[in-house]
């Protein structure tokens, strides 16, 4: 089996990597490192990064940026940045992907715990995480050749922890290796369009 | 009272229209119609469209176009046409909006039943609905002066079920009039973060 992990040097993209190169071939991919590197936020790109791919098993998103402000400070332009990245690149993935997996192949993308649990600072974020979720539930019905589609919704990670703290005030972080576990569901496992919650 | 309603001609608008005008004054917007014209894939225009009204008690929106097409047809270009207006037209009637809003303002959108009960053809709409649905809720804990956000999720109109019926089987259509209701209650209610689900 080929996986193509997109993100794969990031926090959580390192720990989704260890996890799933115990049981198959990860190709890595990333904005500035990896096997292939590929900016989500262009069409052309993503387009550029499956034809030097080929056909492959296993599409994982550990990416995606998304804006953080204070809602009073959140522009339509600052909030694009999401919508082109977190949002609207991860679709892509998907709507640019299909030909590139094999039969029964899947999709798993990355969401987050702010789209049901808000913090401040964290709507345009938020919105990023409802429409992945929502589309993925969706597109799920309609993919050919036992395609699947799974999301994966992590809680903050231990080790965002330090960082991101004063954000977060009162969740319980998890472990970006039991985070990984989930996305090892999506790719081994049989379901498809759910939303898989690691809190 | 003085309520702002984008998207007053239209099958959902009209209804709602009518049951807010029993209790305040409604301002009427549409793309062609109403007391002020505003396309809200446009920034420029929702900027003028709130300089025009002034300072409001309620923005209401029951608009935004999402693109009907099957998975395997829906392109990057195709869906960007919901991104720019059920999703991002409704996000930046709210980010452009604020200061338009007298305290304890409110704002409801409009999302709908497809994010979480899927039909084929209805992905992008989905993820529309899951990206206002997650906005709202996370921007209500940051809005300043006691302003409110909710949203309204109506299932298919049964005014629109003889346009709809082949997409919607099994699903059974609401009239208007009842999800008027929901809007009613986010207007002269006090929660927020909420969805209104009429289904
Ligand atoms: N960290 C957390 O606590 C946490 C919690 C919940 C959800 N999440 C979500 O998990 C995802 C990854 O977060 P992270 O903390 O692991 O981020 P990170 O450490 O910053 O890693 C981001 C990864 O994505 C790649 N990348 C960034 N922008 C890209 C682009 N435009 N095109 C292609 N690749 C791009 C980076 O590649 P290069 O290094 O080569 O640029 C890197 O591999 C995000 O969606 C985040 O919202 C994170
Ligand atoms: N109909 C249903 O069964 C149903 C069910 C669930 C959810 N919804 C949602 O409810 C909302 C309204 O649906 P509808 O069926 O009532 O639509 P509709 O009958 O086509 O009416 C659309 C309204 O929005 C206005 N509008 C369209 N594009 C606009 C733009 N770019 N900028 C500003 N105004 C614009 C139109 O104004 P002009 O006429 O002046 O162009 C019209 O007043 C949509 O978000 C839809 O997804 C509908």
């Amino acid at each position: 089996m080929k996986i193509l992990l997109i993100g794969a040097s990031g926090t959580l993209g390192s720990a989704v990597k260890e996890r799933l190169e115990k049981k198959a071939e990860v190709i890595t991919a990333g904005r500035h490192s990896g096997d292939v590197t590929v900016d989500i936020t262009s069409v052309d790109s993503i387009k550029k990064m499956y034809e030097q791919v080929g056909k492959i098993d296993a599409i994982v998103s550990a990416t995606g940026s998304a804006t953080f402000s204070p809602l009073a400070e959140l522009t339509p332009e600052k909030n694009a940045v999401t919508i082109s990245s977190k949002l609207g690149g991860q679709i892509n993935l998907v709507l640019l992907g299909m030909n590139s997996l094999n039969d029964n192949g899947s999709f798993t993308l990355t969401t987050g715990i702010m789209m049901e649990d808000p913090i401040v600072q964290g709507a345009s974020a938020a919105m990023a995480n409802g429409a992945v979720t929502a589309f993925a539930k969706s597109a799920a019905i309609e993919m050919p050749r036992g395609i699947r589609i799974n999301t994966v919704s992590p809680n903050v990670l231990e080790e965002s922890w330090d960082k991101l703290e004063s954000f977060f005030q009162g969740f319980v972080p998890v472990p970006a290796a039991k985070v990984a576990h989930a996305f090892e569901k999506s790719v081994f496992g049989a379901q498809t369009g759910e939303t898989y919650k690691v809190y």
